[in-house]
């Protein structure tokens, strides 16, 4: 296993550490805890909002907390949900009186914990809601999922939601915006190699030297099937083929994201999109914006995953509105 | 060879089309060449900036086109020094008639066609200065450098020039402080696993499964040793003794920057970086600011480099100042 790391069992401490220590203007973490909050947390009179989940996907989600985005992130072990009071701690340091959306990613440890955290919130008497993303078309029932699994699709929720925070809307707007988000939101990826979990220590999967995965989960689950590697038009052909019967995109707009899940050069995220973009326009599908680069990773797998948002005037405008958030570009 | 490409031929053209594609409203391409500049160059009574090089470093240098960096960006093929017509082309489309510098990176190719193009526009009365980067500290004279080779110190030069001439400065007052940066910049990298070069369709370098090679070149040229893989810790220290002999920079203020070199996870960039700062700490070497992501890459390989720039009040603003480029965060 070769690695930049000490410990394996100390990857998560140091990377909590080390992030830290690159933003002491901006972030803070809740001591006795693996939650990375804003360091203006809470802010006053503004729906909080909190997103995590197992490690090993950064930038997601601490990369995503600032101004316009999340308040908190929820660090677990890598690929291993928070706890539930870890999340709880995260809901209590960000609530400022007006109510804390958490935004989950479809996996059943997440899902099971978020919920108990709601639970002890209300139990205190801090409002608390939750939405559950599930974008990835790829596969029903995965191996930690009932139904779909969240994947890079969950950051378009957390700018979109933030931005209708920022702006002073109720916990029942933000929730009710971050769920038009998820219902427009199609997600699905591919792999050419996979990662290590450094206390693991050995691959997740095995894939030949001439094979790849199509619609693999973030955390190397298995997708729709293993097929020799193909070029990158076919590969973008057959993931878009799969998102687009999904809903309707017809005479729409989009947001496009085409996300790489660790190792794979931005010149071959920008050679995907290049195809992303013909295919649209050939659909008579109108590309709003465009977002090319990691942010929702697998460690060092090989891959990207390609998400579309379908947009409205309220959508499009969230989306522009300003963050300070340091890896949503 | 497993890539997400079409014809490894065409690697930089799709690469191109995909990258203004996805910001049609920043980015233009100068038709007939591959050329990237700011969609508002020439920008009026502004000093403009050009860099490039071989492509495989993004987002270096496209990547950091935008209003308070680079004016143009001047793609090669990948690891091929572009020629002296296109650093030509861009130098015209982008001069407002208060000059171009070109910030070029010290390989022999790139600074033989960067003059080239510099005499080129004397010959048609267009002021043009250059500064040559050489912030890696591993080795003198390398498999294509005479001198030290230039490497993600490079992006502190794009930056605080760029602020420079955004807010007014003469031609030489750019030239002026892009040289103090490269005269304050010390960088050194190191990798676990090379890359593979689409065109060539084989490792540049051949690592054993315990090794990695301290001191390595952006373009996989030999560093200083080949060692057993060690500690992050270890690995941190060994990267920093030699950066901070070089110079002095006891009781100063630096900018740091951890650099992946393309697969390296963030989880793993942010504990080296937990190391930097507990090593500076310890020697009472402030940090004023730090960057940990992917800003000067060698397509997938698996390593980073460390950035140290010793700063000054004039510095900090510069490094302050607002940018557009969407890869400088």
């Amino acid at each position: 296993m070769k690695k930049i790391i000490n410990n394996p069992e100390n990857v998560l401490e140091e990377m909590l550490e080390g992030m830290l220590k690159a933003n002491p203007n901006t972030l803070k973490r809740i001591e006795g805890t693996d939650v990375i909050i804003n360091i203006n947390s809470p802010i006053k009179n503004k729906v909080a909002l909190v997103s995590g989940g197992g490690s090993g996907h950064e930038p997601a989600h601490a990369g995503f907390v600032g101004e316009g985005m999340l308040d908190g992130a929820v660090c677990g072990s890598v690929f291993t949900s928070p706890t539930p009071d870890q999340v709880f701690e995260a809901i209590k340091a960000v609530d400022s009186g007006k109510g804390t959306l958490l935004i989950v990613k479809n996996y059943t440890g997440d899902v099971m914990n978020f919920e108990m955290a709601k639970d002890l919130a209300d139990m205190e008497g801090i409002e608390v809601d939750y939405v559950i993303v599930n974008d990835d078309v790829a596969v029903e029932d995965s191996t930690f999922t009932a139904g779909r699994r969240g994947i890079a699709g969950t950051v378009f929720v957390h700018k979109i939601a933030g931005a209708k925070a920022s702006k002073g809307a109720e916990l029942s707007e933000v929730k009710a915006v971050a769920e038009k988000v998820i219902n427009n939101t199609r997600s699905m990826g591919m792999a050419l190699s996979p990662c290590i979990v450094p206390a693991v220590g050995k691959p997740n999967f095995i894939l030949a030297e001439d094979e790849m995965e199509i619609g693999i989960g973030i955390h190397g689950e298995p997708g729709i099937s293993r097929e020799k590697i193909k070029t990158a038009d076919e590969i973008v052909k057959e993931l878009l083929d799969n998102i687009l019967k999904d809903i309707d995109y017809s005479n729409s707009e989009v947001a496009v994201m085409v996300n790489g899940m660790g190792s794979t050069p931005l010149m071959e995220l920008y050679i995907a999109n290049n195809a992303v973009y013909d295919i649209l326009e050939n659909k008579g599908i109108k590309i709003y914006k465009t977002f090319v680069g990691e942010y929702m990773t697998s460690l060092e797998m090989s891959g990207f995953s390609i998400t579309l948002l379908k947009l409205d005037d309220e959508l499009k405008e969230l989306l522009d509105y300003e963050t300070k958030a340091p890896f949503f570009k």
